[in-house]
């Protein structure tokens, strides 16, 4: 079979040339005799690996000198916890509830401390970024959270809230390197990989090096201090060697892409081709408010159940799969992320154009 | 370059058909369109990968159906946490101190509750296994602890310690699958895959069902709580999908191989040309007590810095790496796990019987 048009939301397509090196090396890494699985994470040829990765992606990025770049585990979900132990000092923080993600590190924070939750778009079922601009953020909070791409509800923040001076920790998974941003108005930034980076398994953090110390909540496991880890370069035990491999090859693609700003036109033109067409079309509709929607998750229904199933079925014969909505949307969902091609969503929305035909009078 | 004979002591040397299969499905596995790491955790597809890779290891090791299967991540280090975290009702446990690792999982322990150290072979650089059929273990301690193989010294127990009724946790990185072992003995079996089972990034967890409660300490993060991992069937959240495929096709390597009574004979034949060597040798001398001595992991020295040096050096010319003792030892260690084919340990002997005749008069 040829390969698939993959909308999946993550862990999603990946740069099909990363894939074919990473074939090719499998058995024998650049002449070590070794698959990159098979490393000591102590060895010299290791090291340049993750070395190199971080460097691609401080380039990248252009991520400060003082932020560290860390390659964590246990997805956001765990980050989620790990976000109050390093910097709940007040016991405080705010969190903007955008979906499903946010909901999640609020509940998880509130484990550790008062977490206030300082704007919501629950009431619409989050099919809106809230007006952030004038937040009521308690003077003590330690920080202001936000998931910064909702990728259930296809939202994404355009403007970061007005945090009155506090620090800001974003969940970026699904827009991590999908475009530029300012890292310097950021204390923490970071993401799961397995949506716009690499293979499940890794989580990117990027931290302000004076939010990385020893004062962390009481019964932090060693494992989740980021002090450990930032002290260690991300080795203080066996990293997850070979996703961090893939990672770094996604970088190199992403750089010979041209970087995040071309990065971010090329997924603006994807995006544009299947919004204009949401926009006009009879049958199909997109699920959120104009101004808030993302590049990388766009949802959309025919108001139809029966329709839309029989959509995401015929679709999936045709070559084009993972379309299926997340349940408490329903519908369908294109997620389209970094490697999915442009051809991917022409070819998508042709079909979408056939479908429609074919279902309206 | 050929592959080389790799003696890491982990990440370490998988077999060749298991790489090559991976290869060969990097584009398109089994006819999906997709990448294993491409895949959504929650598709059919992949769901047969975890369920099939689940069953095969219960298979594999008879595992009871009172016992759960968990796949998790943070490595054998965060599971130094999770094991208070989850069992320490009477905030007090057992510790056998055989090595650099028991110790971190004692140390970690003490984060949580009075971690009691029962026994240790530290006075002689843990090379033997202490007496443990009589010790002194606290009426209330929540369970005994122990390191099965360890890693750096070379030792195994080669028998249980007698808990006297307390639940025992074992951490059997590396050791996991390379003798049959019977389960139900423990209530907690766990390692990391990195040495004898797949990439680094998942640690496999065998948990007897009642130990898995809500019942978790204050502050727990909901990740390393393993009732939430248990509910979720280790799909809480996104696994590392593709470093469990790949265990996945080893556990189906070992079964072809005739299981882990096989596997041991393979082991023990592969352990039995380096001892005996090591026991007539003139220059090189095995650093643990005969009894003690691991199947996995086999420390030897010559006495010598200079020549332990060299050794290392024209070994890693001649296509045997990763021979370089732990600094706490020095010399020596070649690990031999389930993967290094015999011809490894027979050529690595000759190679050191011809540096032998070179160095000595």
């Amino acid at each position: 079979m040829a390969r698939v048009y993959n909308f999946s939301a993550g862990p999603a397509v990946l740069p099909e040339e990363v894939l074919k090196e990473a074939a090719d090396e499998m058995l024998d890494y650049q002449g070590s005799g070794q698959s990159v699985m098979e490393m000591s994470h102590r060895s010299k040829v290791y090291d340049n690996i993750i070395k190199e990765a971080e460097a691609d992606l401080r380039e990248l990025m252009n991520i400060p000198d003082n932020y560290k770049v860390l390659f964590l585990q246990g997805g956001a979900s765990q980050f989620f916890a790990e976000v109050p132990m390093n910097l709940m000092k007040n016991k405080k923080a705010a969190y903007i509830i955008t979906g499903q993600w946010a909901k999640k590190a609020y509940k998880e924070a509130q484990i550790y401390g008062e977490a206030v939750a300082v704007a919501s778009s629950e009431d619409k079922t989050f099919s809106y970024i809230p007006d952030c601009s004038d937040l009521d953020i308690p003077e003590d909070a330690d920080y202001v959270y936000i998931c910064e791409n909702n990728t259930i509800y296809g939202t994404k923040f355009k403007t970061l809230p007005n945090t009155k001076g506090h620090l800001l920790v974003s969940d970026v998974s699904s827009c991590f390197l999908s475009e530029p941003i300012d890292v310097t108005k950021y204390g923490v930034v970071y993401g799961g990989v397995q949506k716009n980076i690499g293979p499940a398994g890794v989580v990117i953090a990027i931290i302000r090096e004076d939010l990385i110390t020893d004062d962390v909540l009481p019964g932090t496991p060693t494992m989740l201090k980021w002090k450990t880890q930032a002290d260690a370069d991300s080795l203080y035990n066996t990293p997850p060697c070979y996703n961090i491999y893939i990672c770094g090859k996604v970088f190199k693609w992403i750089k010979k892409m041209g970087g995040l700003s071309a990065m971010k036109e090329h997924n603006e033109k994807k995006a544009k081709i299947l919004y204009d067409f949401l926009d006009e079309s009879r049958l199909f509709k997109g699920t959120v408010v104009k101004e808030d929607r993302s590049l990388m998750n766009v949802p959309f229904v025919t108001g139809d159940k029966e329709l839309d199933a029989k959509f995401v079925e015929e679709a999936t014969k045709a070559g084009f799969v993972n379309l299926k909505g997340h349940r408490t949307v329903g519908g369908m969902r294109a997620s389209i992320y970094n490697a999915m091609p442009i051809e991917g969503v022409e070819k998508l929305v042709e079909f979408m154009k056939k479908f429609e035909k074919e279902n309206t009078k």
